[in-house]
């Protein structure tokens, strides 16, 4: 009996981050990737968010393989807490599964890893799996082309056309043109940066920049970069080489992920050029290159304390130069230009921003996105990977390449894609909710609890505490009063007085009347109008009151 | 007797917002501006800032005129605050003062008010103050060249060198020409857009952009701009006449605006054109442009109502073009962007971003920048009007076209600085703080408040009342516990009973052998490290402990 095949988007549709795609056919499900997402500016508190897997651990035994694009963190970020209760297969290149393992390492998690090139063909249930090579901002980024009981499907995974990326591997332009022979029935299409007209630097940009940079400077040179950037650091070390310095690395992360690419091949270090951070001290700063984390802001990354404090004996004096080979992620730039401020306000040089030529992205720009549709010539094209302004803009230029409207389909997470040999439908949608994790908890935040710190945040908490005579209903002691973010109450005594007098006022008024009255609330609608009326502002008020 | 000129920025230096400069001369101080700043993701649940006063209110009787160089809020935004305090004459041209004056009537505030030309000059005190025209997003903006008894000071203001500017009246280039003839001792140089190479395009660009959107388009056109830009206005009214569309006005800001800005002649409206919001539903969709607020995504402004509920009957429909004809303030970015996906999401066409020509920046680039300065050629150059690295990147500006290193000072808010006919230094500084206005509270809520907002947005507040036996120092009732951004208790009533048998037990023990120990500490400790070991987490506890 033919089924029809499922496609159910759990994360990444609608939203740039925690990446998780299912594709189901009867009874076998594949998985790929399983990300997790930084929280934005409304979700206070939280540490960063996950998939739901409801739907799957409902379907624990349908699922044969969780398949892995690549090694960022919005791709697998989520496998630590997701393999408690879901102990799959894992299929990824050498370097994911290299990243993958040193973080399994770290959570003390075993799995079982299955290690694939790109370029090599894997069967799962009735799926059959190739791989083919792109270009990202990570050596070893893989897109998939599945051969399903009703037709291809090609995942593009996140990527750019580079025609020159520096590990000499551009993307697999014959593969593509094969696939798209063969006969696309959809692609699913990286859109997160269809903003961008043209196309995207090659990441060899980054190159002549850094020549520049490196030939006129006289000072330390501390160059900024994501953790898993490799290219990066192997242009910033061979840099160092050409130019005679030393390398020293600050920041976890990155020693991590430096030894992990080393050991596989996907970094070459010469001999000799690596010293201790402890070292630099000692050699002259035209001798010195400081590789470090810390790019956007966070408060105890390296370079902060780089910046602020020490790190290990080692701070930034004037006259060095640091390069942000970076760029702030949507919603820290506010954090990273307080960064760069207060690396000028010590006398430093900093090379950063848009035009500065020390940064290229990651992912495909129009351009690109038009020629690798081109390429594949799907019936479908989904977008993904995107908010929903990109997945809308990528629909516009599947439109401008003559795929007709019906063609294009724009689901968010959860909505449930059907396709038979005829059609795509859109079949219901299972239920999903954001997963926060905040230290150890993992799920058990909810709205609710977010909601509560945001009134929290705007206006304080005002706790009153009452003790009352369980006959008379009147008060005996209290009420007291303590702020925490509403008021500095030393400064207020005052109107905390009057806001105290009130409550009494309304006990003697109407608890005597009617015993009955709910005593909490009187005190939460008294000094909430109180506050209101005074001062325009609405603290959440938190009674306690006790009866003896 | 000859005194030194005294320069004391009080705010604008080393921030964007909030403007203020005093010159101080002998008795004599002149202010420039009195702006308000919005307040970064660090100021939880601040409305605005505004500059601290206190050093004028010190020195009330030598405060001789307040000069305003335009009419945006991060320049007049403070007049409702500080005018209470510090009654002064207030100067600034004819759109400026209109401004002010709506301004004050809704605060029921009356003030001196003396209207000045572009191109005058007025004496105060030992100050002769020339009027200059700058360019800039808001019409009737001036530059200020005032005469000392040590030298010449040049007041930038905001700016751009904008050479088709839609009211014809380019920078004054020959005054600048003059002034750098007559020799210029200082010039404060605005540094807002210095990080951006080239030459800011001029206001004209958008006219184009414009007129291919409204010659193709056939839906209805809502255009979101500032409620200040009145140029942008200006044009979008331009095209509406064209093109045959009616205009209506969305946004209490913008009608009161642009109330002021027709009778004081800087909006020419044919007459018929305009029409009220009402009468939208019954033009056909290619008779309709709507002019609105809320470009930052604010979530009561007139296009998110159009947006999610209904602002006077009409709402946005799919189809309807919107033209984001502004661009995110920094910090508001992740609301700005949720916003146009809400809109894609209705399917609305969503035009916008800074590759879309609808917008462009009312300050100079760095090309004009430079030009700015050769004409004007000053002995002194003192960047303000930005961020730390703005000041930076001015300061390199400024060395590039020959300025000594010694001559381009670098100062923040607070930080005096002296002129004598030598020379120019640092003379200590004046203390001043960030006053925030939150609701009707006006400096108020300082730092602590603000350090306390931001933990309880991280991790909430538990609050725990305990009854205890005044003699024994035993528990009567309690523990109750209650969360507020911790933790849904109804779903975590197990860990909860366990932190109040912890509590208990703490009693027992601890309490029992030495009563003097303090309970509420006691209480707090218990629970901090419970939950730091259960949970990684560290809420706000707030013990409330009766002895009876």
């Amino acid at each position: 009996m033919k089924h029809r095949l499922k496609v159910i988007p759990i994360g990444g549709f609608g939203e740039i981050g925690k990446n998780m795609l299912l594709l189901q056919y009867g009874d076998s499900i594949i998985v790929i990737d399983a990300g997790l997402m930084f929280p934005d500016g409304d979700m206070l508190g939280i540490d960063f968010v996950i998939p739901d897997i409801s739907y799957l651990l409902a379907n624990k035994d349908k699922v044969k393989a969780l398949i892995l694009t690549h090694g960022h963190e919005d791709h697998i970020g989520a496998l630590q807490y997701i393999l408690k209760d879901l102990n799959v297969p894992i299929y990824g290149t050498s370097l994911t599964l290299g990243l993958v393992e040193k973080k399994l390492e770290e959570f003390r998690l075993k799995a079982n890893l299955n290690k694939i090139k790109p370029n090599e063909t894997i069967n799962i249930g009735p799926f059959t799996i190739e791989t083919f090579r792109q270009t990202h901002s990570i050596p070893d980024t893989i897109g998939l082309a599945i051969t399903t009981p009703i037709g291809l499907i090609v995942i593009s995974g996140d990527f750019k056309l580079d025609q020159t990326p520096i590990d000499g591997n551009p993307p697999d332009f014959n593969k593509l043109v094969e696939l798209g022979e063969r006969g696309v029935l959809a692609l699913f299409c990286d859109s997160t940066n269809v903003e961008q007209p043209g196309i995207t630097p090659s990441e060899s940009l980054v190159k002549s920049t850094f020549e520049g940079i490196f030939s006129s400077t006289k000072s330390r040179i501390f160059l900024v970069t994501f953790a898993s950037n490799f290219h990066r650091i192997q242009q910033a070390i061979d840099m160092a080489l050409k130019f005679g310095r030393k390398v020293a690395i600050a920041g976890k992360s990155l020693i991590n992920n430096i030894e992990v690419a080393t050991k596989l091949g996907y970094l070459h270090i010469p001999e000799n050029i690596l010293i201790n951070i402890k070292d630099v001290n000692n050699l002259p700063d035209e001798k010195v290159l400081v590789l470090t984390t810390g790019s956007q802001g966070e408060p105890y990354s390296a370079l902060s304390l780089l910046t602020n404090h020490s790190y290990k004996q080692l701070f930034l004096k004037p006259g060095d130069t640091v390069i942000l080979s970076t760029k702030p992620i949507p919603g820290n730039e506010i954090m990273v230009y307080k960064m760069v401020d207060q690396l000028f306000r010590k006398g430093v040089e900093v090379i950063y921003g848009k035009d500065a030529g020390v940064h290229v992205s990651g992912h495909a720009a129009q351009e690109e996105i038009k020629m690798f549709i081109n390429l594949l010539k799907p019936k479908y094209l989904i977008p993904y990977h995107g908010e929903y302004r990109h997945l809308a803009l990528l629909k516009k230029i599947g439109l401008e390449l003559g795929i007709s409207k019906e063609h294009i389909i724009i689901i968010e997470n959860g909505t449930v894609l059907e396709f038979d040999e005829e059609k795509a439908i859109i079949n219901g949608r299972i239920n999903l909710n954001n997963i926060y994790v905040d230290g150890l908890s993992i799920g058990d935040i909810g709205n609710i609890v977010l909601m509560e710190r945001k009134k929290l945040a705007e206006d304080g908490v005002l706790i009153v505490g009452v003790l009352v005579d369980g006959e008379t209903g009147l008060i005996l002691e209290g009420p007291e009063i303590i702020s925490k973010g509403f008021i500095f109450v030393k400064e207020s005594e005052e109107l905390i007085e009057t806001a105290k007098e009130k409550v009494r006022e309304a006990f003697k008024k109407k608890v005597g009347r009617n015993g009955g009255i709910n005593k909490e609330t009187l005190v939460r609608e008294v000094l909430e109008n109180f506050f209101n009326e005074e001062l325009k502002r609405k603290p959440v008020v938190v009674p306690l009151v006790w009866e003896i």
